[in-house]
């Protein structure tokens, strides 16, 4: 088989992550080691970059530049939020043909592997040959066919440390903290709070996830148990969490919220779910100290809280995409299969299979009253998260009382 | 001078900081050393703790659980926010007067230094012989008399940090983005936000203080500025601000705020000024993505955000209060003194010099629009907050159009 010559064009669409440089330069480091690939070039904004021509020479970048780059969170690229049609690819190739692109790799999530499913389907209509591996990445880990997304085991990080924190907080001043995760479908985010908890009865006490249907007098009932147990109570919350009817807790909120070109409802970016809950609470009980933060970017962003094994995955997916364009002459989506305890092997999927799918959370990870995990979604996404700064509590006697009692 | 011999007794107040138990582990470590203090109890819940007889014998602490406590984030001792008044601290005199005890640690910010002075005046009028020792913490750094507080770099260290992230994540999808940074009074930890510029042009571009009354028609001109110069803007804005009748935006904005027995309203756990902020831009501009994040309680409890010289110095700063309580047989409030770039010193203050003050921004700290911090500030706080994780940025030449302009 006769190798492709050509240029190589690396993009980021969708969310940054805290890893998704580690990809774009595992991409450009492997893609410069190949003799047919005559030049990196990367596109700025993601298929928008494509649409105005806008490329910078990555082949010119140090090898130092691109590693300082690579521990840097959110795309260095720049992103997008543009989903191409017929019209859009179109006029991309037109770019692509005239500077002799041949292979195209576009790092994203779900709606970035859906771009890669039309770009290459529109290359074929056109006869243009055209390599396009989709390099996955996403916070919320909703990715079908991988066992898991580069990007989730740092955020995931980030989630416990700040519940850790918050645990500790809330067992220094009681009372009811509310903690507002990213996840719009899947709870894989919100569910890795719970990594936060290493002594008995520490938080977060009650999960919700968008996998069950949110019920507000459930969800009144779960926090008094808790507070009568505790005298405290930490709650993770995904952004995401949905009524009965399937609509968003945020959408019954607030119906005129702002929607993006894929007809997402702008669930970040504001702290009007966290107070509507704590709000929630105030009404409906006798709880006195009610506070709600809402992570927000940071979990995506936030400068040095990177999980090493995350970082490792999304270096090396980066670098597996560029091998199976030049060796296996193929299209798709890289994948991650957990082959051992913990043990990762890459595949590649059809981007037919992956594309603009979502991946839920497996029910034997959620508990059966539908507001916590399980062992086996700690068993799964332990490894990823990686390993948690320690803390420590005081180990003490009580001392007698004199006075009182 | 004869030995006051006795037990001593340590409690946590206020607000939690990172290394507020660098500071407790620092009293509990140096206590042990002096055979005059017979036993080292902590009061579980700061005065109310005393109140309750809540006592547990910190004497009985091993070292390296004590060692695992320093490096856990808030208050292990637990909080409270009660303010003692006449009648409670002649409560809390029966205990002591029970407990023998003779040595007073309070390890806490403005309110916690008053609530010292109370109980020294009280022990005083009771003619009982106490050491009272104000042991300083505040992440808001508004104390008086010290040069800084710990507690300050490391909130400043997350925040810069997150602010460093959001810069990168904003870059790659272009808007405007505002995060609301906790300080009722003062704008140190909001002006920390600073320190998240690296490149020129980098964000935060606007820096809002509570030291200077907030214009909403100036705020929305100068966020159109740097849009129109940027085509994005990265806004730090302290949960204080005030208008120009003193009264705080947050309070206008929900005058049924919450307050708590310092009569100070609830600023925290809620993202309401943000989201007020976010409103306030999207209307009187074209500015289509608006977000705003509330960096909420993960500033001051965030798990594995420590800077190197705050944890030293909280730890030095609680050891020194034994210190002076054994040797000098003197009460007062201990201050850190800066006597070189970067050395510090430490000193002791008279409580009724700390008690209830709060220091504000040096005017030289602040720029003469009011919306950004000088260098003069930037060598004063970097010291404290100390280095952040390195981030590259992509340095690649712009490839030459072939179809378009």
């Amino acid at each position: 088989m006769a190798k492709l010559s050509g240029k190589a064009l690396v993009a980021q669409g969708g969310g940054p992550t805290a890893v998704i440089n580690q990809s774009l330069v595992g991409v450009v480091l492997e893609a410069r080691k190949f003799p047919e690939i005559t030049k990196v070039y990367g596109a700025r904004h993601g298929v928008r970059g494509i649409l105005n021509e806008d490329f910078i020479d990555l082949t010119q970048a140090t090898t130092h530049n691109l590693e300082e780059v690579a521990c840097t969170p959110a795309s260095a690229l720049g992103s997008t939020r543009d989903k191409p049609d017929e019209e859009y690819c179109r006029k991309m190739f037109k770019i692509m043909l005239a500077h002799e692109i041949r292979y195209f790799f576009y790092i994203g999530g779900n709606d970035s592997s859906d771009t890669c499913r039309i770009v290459n389907e529109q290359a074929k209509a056109a006869n243009y040959e055209l390599r396009t591996i989709h390099v996955p990445k996403t916070i919320d880990n909703d990715l079908v066919g991988t066992d898991h997304c580069p990007g989730f085991g740092s955020a995931g990080k980030f989630v416990a440390q700040a519940f850790a924190g918050a645990n500790q907080d809330n067992r220094a001043l009681p009372g009811v903290y509310i903690a507002v995760v990213m996840g719009r479908h899947a709870g894989f985010l919100t569910a890795a709070s719970v990594f936060a908890r290493k002594y008995p009865a520490d938080g977060p006490h009650l999960i919700y996830l968008p996998e069950r249907a949110f019920n507000p007098e459930r969800f009144i009932h779960d926090v008094q148990t808790v507070y009568d147990k505790h005298g405290r109570c930490i709650i993770a919350v995904s952004e995401g969490i949905s009524g009965p009817d399937g609509q968003p807790v945020m959408t019954t909120l607030k119906p005129s919220a702002e929607k993006d070109a894929h007809g997402n409802v702008q669930l970040s970016g504001t702290g009007a779910l966290g107070d509507l809950l704590a709000d929630l609470i105030k009404a409906k009980t006798k709880i006195k100290r009610v506070r709600a933060d809402t992570l927000g970017y940071l979990q995506r962003s936030f400068l040095g809280c990177v999980s090493a094994t995350d970082a490792s995955e999304a270096r090396e997916v980066g670098e597996k995409a560029v091998q199976y364009a030049a060796w296996h002459n193929v299209d798709g989506s890289v994948a991650i299969r957990r082959v051992g305890d913990y043990a990762v092997e890459y595949d590649l999927l059809k981007l037919t299979d992956v594309a603009a799918k979502t991946k839920h959370m497996a029910d034997e990870y959620i508990n059966p009253a539908g507001n916590d995990v399980t062992e086996a979604f700690k068993n799964y996404a332990r490894p990823l998260v990686g390993e948690l700064p320690d803390i420590g509590r005081i180990a003490a006697p009580a001392v007698h009382k004199i006075k009182g009692e």
